[in-house]
C-alpha cells in the first residue's frame, strides 16, 4: 500500500505519515528503495495511530474487475483509420537518387493507388532508413486515413492492432481490436488512478483549480492509467505498446478534460462550457500515449458540460438516429448520462449519480472481482438471504462456498432492492426496525445495518451488512437517473418509451425487474428494459473500426439537444419525490412472477458493478 | 572554457583531463558547481601538460560574427504562412453552450472568412479557456496555411515574428523577420556546436555511425544551437522565442540529416541517397525546438545527397528558373555548391571546400569579428603590407591602431591573391624562397611562413602569419569550387556564364579580382562578377515570407539536374591541375588597373569570412 499525505477535503481526513509505526528494518529489506522514498508500506507491519489515506496498487488488488466486451452485437462495416499496406521496393536502378521516402511513397503511390499528396509522419523519417534496407525491400506502412504513413517496419507484417478506451471517472475499460477483422482480441480495466484526487468529476475539477501543478498531477495520472490499461492489453496478446496503430477514447466531458490537459475551471461552473466539443484527432506522443511513434488518437466529440464523448459513443452504438421507436438509454456511471430519441430527434441530459451504482463508497462495497456479492435474493416471508459470489458456480445456500468477501454494484442494488421487496426498508428508505429478525441491528455505534451474510458464511470472517448510509447512497443515485429520465420524457412529450436501454461500463448487469422495483427508471413493461452492457466502450470500438461512425459522431453530436435539468424549475422538488421507494407491488402486480428464480437467477452473461474503493 | 575527454580521429589527439594542472581552490571557487561538473575550466588558472580538446563557449567569444542582413535586394509579395487574426468574441447569449474552441473558429469563419475546416494545434487548446475570457473577447489567433490555429493570445497583438536559419557546416545564420512588414528585425549567428564532433560533415556523419547515441547526441548539440540562435534574436528585440511563430530551416543535405534526426549513414556512403527530399513541414515541438507552442518548422527541399536545401535556397533567391541569362551561383561554404542554369535548365553540384574559406582551420585565422584582418594588400615591389581590420575604419598604414589579433576568411583569400600577385607565392603554391624579405621566413620548426603583421602591429603581440599549410587549405578549397564549376559548364556547354555570384553565409565578402587571381572561378570578365552575400539565407527568409516561394522551391526541386562530379571521369586529374595558381597577369593584362586602391576597398557593406576554430 502506497500513503498519501495531506488533507483529503473529500475524504475529511488529514493523512499524516506519523500516523503510522515507523518503517521497520523487515519493510526496508522487502520494499524496493524506490518504493519506499514513494512512501509505499506493507499492510502487514505498518501499524495505524491516526488518519491515512492509503492507495492500494493496482497490482495488489488480487483479480482483475470483470469485464464484457460487448453486451450486444453491433455489426459494423470495417473500416479503420488506420491501413496495413504491403509493398515490395524493387531494386534501384543506377542513377536513380530518390530519397527513401520518396522511394517507399512512390511504391505506396502505384502499388496501393494511394495518393501523391500521401505524407509522412516525422517519426517514420526517423526510421525509414535501415527498413526499406532490410528483407529484400518488403516493406509495411501503416497509413493513417490514406493521408499520413504513421509507421513502417521490414517485411511483411500482418498484426494491425487498436485500441478503445472508456475512460471512466472510476474505471476505465478498454478493447483491444484486430483492425484486419473487427475482432476483440483481449479486454483490461483498471481503477481510474485520479481516484485519489476525489470520487466523482467535481472533486477533481476543484482540485484542478488548486493551482497549474495539479491540473498536471490529474493528467499525467490519467495519462498514466491510460498507457498502463494499454499495457495490460498487449501483454495479454503477447504484442508491444508501439504496435497499436490506432487509438479512440471516450469518455465524460471532465475526464475528457482532464485527459487531454485541457483547463476544466469553466466546465465546473455554470454554464459548464467545456473547452471543446468536435472530435479531435491528436498525436499519440502530444498526449504522452506511448503507442506506435507516428499514431493518431481519435477523440469522440462532447455534447456539452456533463455529456460527453462516452455518451456520444452510446448513441453510435445504440444507432438511435436511425430508429423508428423511441429509446431512452440509460448510461450508469459515476455520472449518469441518459438519451431519449428516435430518428427524428435526440435529447441527452447528465447527472451526478456517484459511485454507489459502482459498489464504491458502500460499506463492505469491493470490485466486481472473484468474492464479490453480485446477486442477493431474499425470501419475503423468512427473511432468509441468499447470495451468489462470483467465483462460485452456485448459490452459497447450494454451494456452501464460504468465499464472500464484499458486495459489488449489482449485487448492492440486487440486495436494496430485495429489502425494498420484502419491506424491510420503508418507503422513505429508512430501515423498518419493527421487524423480527436478528439480521437487522445496530452497530457498535448504534447505527442501523443488515446482516447480508454472516461472519461463518464469509471469506473475511465478519459479517457483510447493508447499512442505512449505503441505502441512502444508493437512494440519491436513482433518484437521480429516475428525475433525468422524467424529465427528458416530459420535455419531449414521451409519455412510456418504446425501449429502455440500461449500459453502463460496469454498474450493468441491472436486472430490468430490480431497476423497476428501486424506480430508478420510469415505470414501463419489464421485457421491453434491455441491458446492453458498456455501450459506451462498444462505441468506442465501433469508432476504432470505422472512420463512417467517427463521421456520424461528429454529425450527430451537432444536433444532440442538451437539457440542463438541473436548471429546470420543480428539479430540487421532483428529486426529492423520486428519493423513495414507491410500493413496487402496488405499481406491478404479478412482480413475484417477474423475479427470476435463484436457480437460474445470475448466469455468465452477466457484467457486475465494480467497486473501487480505496480508503481505509 | 569546457574540456572533452577522449580521442579524437579528426584532430588526431587524445584529449585526457590529466592533461591539465588539478582544478584548483580559486576555480572552484568561481566557477558554478554545474560548470565544474560539465569539465569547465578557467583558461587563465588551467595549466596545460599534454593534449587537450577545447571548447570556449560561445559566450566567452567576444564580440558576435558579423552578418549582413542581405548582400542584394530581393523583392518578395508577402504571403507568410501564418497570418495573425484579431477577432471579438461576442458576449454570449443564454443558451449558448458552444465550446470555447468552436466559439473562437466561429469568429475566425465569420469575421475573417477562414474556412469551416480550420482546427486547432494540440497546445491551442490547453490553453485557449482562459485567453478568450480576457480583454472583453478581443483575442489573436495565429493561423498557419489557413488551416490550423497554431497560437491564441488575449487581446489584439500586433508583433508577428517568423525566424529563418541557414545552419552551416561551421555557422549557424539566423534572420528575425517581421511577417507583416517583411523587414528583417536582427541578424544572429552562432558558430555550429557540432564542430566539436568533426570539422565537415563526413566527420560527423562517420561519428554518427558509431552507435545510436551517437546521432542522437549530434541531433541534440544542433538544436540546441538552433535554439540558443533563436533566443539571441528574440533577445536583441525584447520578445520571447515563444513569440516566434514560423520557422524556416536551410541546409546541406548532411546537416539537413543531423538537424532532424535523420538516419545519416546511407547518405555518406555511394549513391548518397537521403532520406527525404521533398520540403517539410514538422512541429517545431518534435523537433525539440522551442518557439510557439504549436508553430511549424518549414524545410526546404533538398537535391541530392550532398547538394541540400541551403542550395535549392539560393536558387530561389537568384530565381535562376526566371533569368533569361546564364548563371552561374558559386556558394562558398565548408561545402560548396555550385548552379548553373537559366529559365531552360537548372544544373548543381557540390564539392568538398573545407573551412578555410570560412577562416577556420587557419594558423591564425579566427571568425569574423573585431579584431579580424578582413583586407590585405601588398605592394608589388617594396612586398610591404597594409591590413585593413574589422572594427578600424581605415587601413592600418592610416589609422595605426593596433588591434589586429588574426584573420578571418576573407582576409585569408585577400592575402593569398596578393601573394600570389606578388610572386611570393609561385604557382605551383609553395613560397618564393629566393625573396629577399624579412617577412617570408622559417619558423622554429624550420616551416616557412609570410608575416602579414609584426608583433607591435597587433593587439596579441605576436607575428599574425599566413602559413604553407595555410596556403595549401585554400588551394584545396579554390581547386574544388573551380572543377565543380567547370564540369557543369562544359556538361552544359556553357563556354562563358553571362554572369558569374558568389554567394555564402560568412566567406562572402569575396573580391571578385581575388578570386579570379586565385583562379577559384572560371575565367570571366570582372564586371559580371557579383557578390550577393548570404543567398542561402536570403532564401530561407523568402520562403519565410511567401508561401509561394515555398511552393517554387518544391517544383524546382524535382527539375534541377544534379551532377555528382567526383564520380565523373578525368575527376582528379582537372582537380590536381587545379590546385595551381595559373598567372594572373597573362591573363588579365589590365589587372593592376581592376584592383581597388587601398583608399576605397573595404567598405560597410562588406562580408567577412568567419572563423570557428576551436581547437588549441
Amino acid at each position: 500500500m502506497r500513503i498519501e499525505a495531506g488533507f483529503f477535503p473529500q475524504f475529511g481526513i488529514n493523512s499524516s505519515l506519523q500516523s503510522l509505526s515507523p518503517v521497520n528494518e523487515e519493510e526496508k529489506a522487502v520494499l524496493p528503495h524506490e518504493e519506499l522514498a514513494q512512501n509505499y508500506r506493507l499492510a502487514c507491519l505498518a501499524r495505524l495511530t491516526g488518519d491515512v489515506l492509503v492507495y492500494v496498487p493496482e497490482e495488489s488488488r488480487g483479480a482483475e474487475q470483470v469485464i464484457l466486451a460487448s453486451g450486444a452485437k453491433r455489426p459494423v462495416k470495417l473500416k479503420p483509420a488506420v491501413a496495413g499496406y504491403h509493398v515490395t521496393l524493387e531494386n534501384r536502378v543506377l542513377g536513380d537518387l530518390r530519397g527513401d521516402w520518396e522511394y517507399l511513397k512512390e511504391a505506396l503511390v502505384n502499388q496501393k493507388m494511394l495518393a501523391t499528396e500521401v505524407k509522412p509522419d516525422y517519426h517514420v523519417l526517423t526510421k525509414i532508413a535501415p527498413i526499406i534496407r532490410q528483407e529484400n525491400g518488403r516493406v509495411t506502412a501503416w497509413v493513417w486515413q490514406d493521408k499520413e504513413v504513421i509507421e513502417v517496419q521490414p517485411g511483411f507484417q500482418e498484426e494491425l492492432y487498436g485500441v478503445a478506451v472508456d475512460v471512466g471517472t472510476t474505471t476505465l475499460a478498454a478493447y483491444l481490436c484486430n483492425l484486419r477483422t473487427g475482432e476483440v482480441a483481449a479486454t483490461a480495466s483498471l481503477m481510474n488512478p485520479q481516484v485519489r484526487y476525489g470520487e466523482d468529476v467535481l472533486a477533481r475539477i476543484a482540485y484542478a483549480d488548486t493551482g497549474k501543478e495539479s491540473l498536471a498531477g490529474l493528467n499525467q495520472t490519467i495519462i498514466e492509467g491510460i498507457n498502463q490499461t494499454i499495457s495490460r492489453l498487449t501483454d495479454k496478446t503477447g504484442l508491444l505498446p508501439l504496435q497499436v496503430a490506432d487509438l479512440t477514447l471516450v469518455f465524460n466531458t471532465a475526464m475528457h478534460h482532464l485527459a487531454l490537459n485541457l483547463d476544466p475551471r469553466f466546465l465546473g461552473r455554470a454554464p459548464f462550457l467545456p473547452v471543446v466539443k468536435e472530435s479531435l484527432d491528436l498525436k499519440a506522443r502530444d498526449l504522452g500515449i506511448h503507442i506506435a511513434g507516428g499514431a493518431w488518437v481519435h477523440v469522440l466529440p462532447v455534447e456539452a458540460g456533463f455529456v460527453g464523448a462516452d455518451n456520444m459513443a452510446v448513441i453510435i452504438a445504440e444507432e438511435v438516429y436511425r430508429s423508428p421507436v423511441t429509446k431512452l438509454i440509460i448510461d450508469i456511471g459515476t455520472n449518469g448520462e441518459i438519451v431519449l430519441g428516435n430518428r427524428d430527434f435526440i435529447a441527452s441530459t447528465s447527472c451526478a449519480t456517484g459511485p454507489a451504482l459502482e459498489g464504491a463508497q458502500i460499506a463492505f462495497g469491493m470490485r466486481a472481482a472473484e468474492g464479490a456479492i453480485e446477486r442477493v435474493r431474499i425470501d419475503s416471508r423468512s427473511l432468509a438471504v441468499d447470495f451468489k459470489v462470483i467465483g462460485s458456480n452456485d448459490w452459497f445456500s447450494r454451494s456452501r462456498q464460504r468465499n464472500a468477501k464484499g458486495i459489488c454494484g449489482s449485487g448492492i442494488i440486487d440486495a436494496v432492492a430485495e429489502l425494498v421487496r420484502c419491506h424491510i426498508i420503508l418507503e422513505n428508505g429508512r430501515f423498518n426496525k419493527e421487524l423480527a429478525t436478528k439480521r437487522l441491528r445496530q452497530n457498535p455505534n448504534s447505527k442501523w445495518e443488515f446482516v447480508l451474510a454472516w461472519a461463518w458464511e464469509t471469506a473475511i470472517k465478519q459479517e457483510i451488512v447493508i447499512t442505512q448510509k449505503d441505502i441512502r447512497a444508493v437512494q440519491l443515485a436513482k433518484a437521480a437517473l429516475y428525475t433525468g429520465a422524467k424529465y427528458l420524457m416530459q420535455k419531449f412529450a414521451v409519455d412510456e418509451p418504446d425501449e429502455i436501454i440500461l449500459a453502463g461500463a460496469f454498474g450493468t448487469y441491472i436486472d430490468p425487474v430490480k431497476a423497476l422495483i428501486l424506480g430508478m427508471i420510469p415505470d414501463c413493461s419489464p421485457e421491453r428494459i434491455k441491458a446492453v452492457g458498456n455501450a459506451a466502450g462498444d462505441g468506442a470500438r465501433l469508432a476504432l473500426l470505422s472512420t463512417e461512425k467517427r463521421l456520424e459522431a461528429e454529425e450527430i453530436a451537432k444536433k444532440v439537444i442538451f437539457i440542463e435539468t438541473s436548471l429546470e424549475k420543480d428539479f430540487q422538488k421532483n428529486f426529492t419525490q423520486a428519493i423513495t421507494f414507491p410500493h413496487a407491488i402496488d405499481r406491478f402486480p404479478h412482480l413475484e412472477e417477474l423475479l427470476a428464480p435463484t436457480d437460474s437467477a445470475g448466469g455468465d452473461n452477466v457484467l457486475r458493478g465494480g467497486n473501487n474503493k480505496i480508503c481505509l
